[in-house]
């Protein structure tokens, strides 16, 4: 079964474990769009063969801000908050890409936790890891100008994506960043002034990276 | 031995192991203002006894936001980054009280964790709810202006000292709130105009919980 060959700590569980996990698992594909996981209940963890997820947060008047984002081989551990009582926070993780993943249903998940030292310090691991990325977010909106974010954003998506060209609205940074997609807008415009970008309809080209990693104070 | 009474998950270690613990752990009295942690590197969990610790991150310039804060049983997890490979962020983590604590060394700590899932499930939970202080800084941040975070602040202080007259001064403030002196000293005359604090050389008073409650949006 494929699952065992993405899912990085199968050969530390033991057979029944393992059993019991290929048999519960369930294989998903959805599209670019979609909603995998909306505020606080059990969808299960969410292990991705190929494709990107988004998470991030909501505020009450429709703002999102993303929080991290999840690629090939990554698991989704907060889809499922129900695996540790002290996750208190709503999270949306949408498919930014058409995406293929397992669903890992939270109890059997709990239960290998409970099971094993291997796996919980495994999750301890994910939780540590998306915990750095929080606060790397934490810096960047507390000490960052917006010109910053939106030039480390841009250097991400190109990287991300391996091209300069990318097919990206205004609206969707502004949603990544928590900001407005006037502001993304001004923005561009002036890097669009100073060269280091070249807009047209749903497209961002980067035509300086140095110049972008420079400001992006990278 | 005390230890065993502060330390949650006593009772699920075995026998050996918490005779290993109990032998390596050692016992620290640090006074208010006393860093007990900075940057990358090993000092070991934390477990407070007593008093009350204050863990932030730091710009290159040398402003200040506050994370989170640990009081009478907590357990600072991030001053032993070298138990999880993932931690990578620099906190630094100071006695915002005379503060009486236990310094479990990380090496000891990560063994016990690989040992027992018992331990790892119970750093889980910690990280866990961590996390959840983490996205809720972020929330405040992102979403709710700065008079709404200074007289959330006030109130949060006002609920851990258990009382009205708060000795604390606007750096201090502002140093918990990632801001400038000025713009905490704007607010606070604001809300002393508006009848909710009333402010003399190192102290405010809560003069209206109830308008700065409503103000805070809680």
């Amino acid at each position: 079964m494929e699952f065992s060959e993405y899912f990085p700590i199968w050969n530390q569980l033991k057979p029944r474990q393992q059993e019991t996990i290929a048999d519960k698992v369930t294989f998903r594909a959805v599209k670019k769009g979609a909603i995998l996981y909306s505020g606080i209940d059990c969808t299960g963890l969410l292990l991705i063969k190929s494709g990107q997820l988004r998470a991030f947060i909501l505020s009450k008047e429709g703002r999102e801000v993303t929080i991290y984002r999840l690629f090939d081989r990554d698991l989704c551990l907060f889809s499922a908050s129900c695996v540790l009582r002290s996750i208190q926070f709503d999270i949306t993780v949408m498919a930014e890409k058409d995406t293929e993943l397992w669903v890992i249903p939270a109890d059997i998940y709990k239960q290998l936790m409970e099971q094993s030292a291997a796996v919980s310090n495994y999750t301890n691991e994910i939780m540590a890891s998306r915990f750095s990325e929080v606060l790397w977010l934490v810096e960047q909106i507390m000490w960052n100008s917006m010109d910053k974010r939106v030039a480390s954003f841009l250097l991400e998506e190109a990287a991300i994506e391996d091209a300069s060209l990318l097919h990206i609205t205004h609206e969707t940074i502004a949603n990544h960043l928590g900001t407005h997609r006037e502001v993304v807008t001004r923005m561009l415009r002036y890097f669009q002034s100073e060269g280091m970008v070249k807009l047209s309809r749903g497209v961002v080209e980067l035509t300086d990276r140095t110049k972008l990693k420079n400001l992006s104070g990278a």
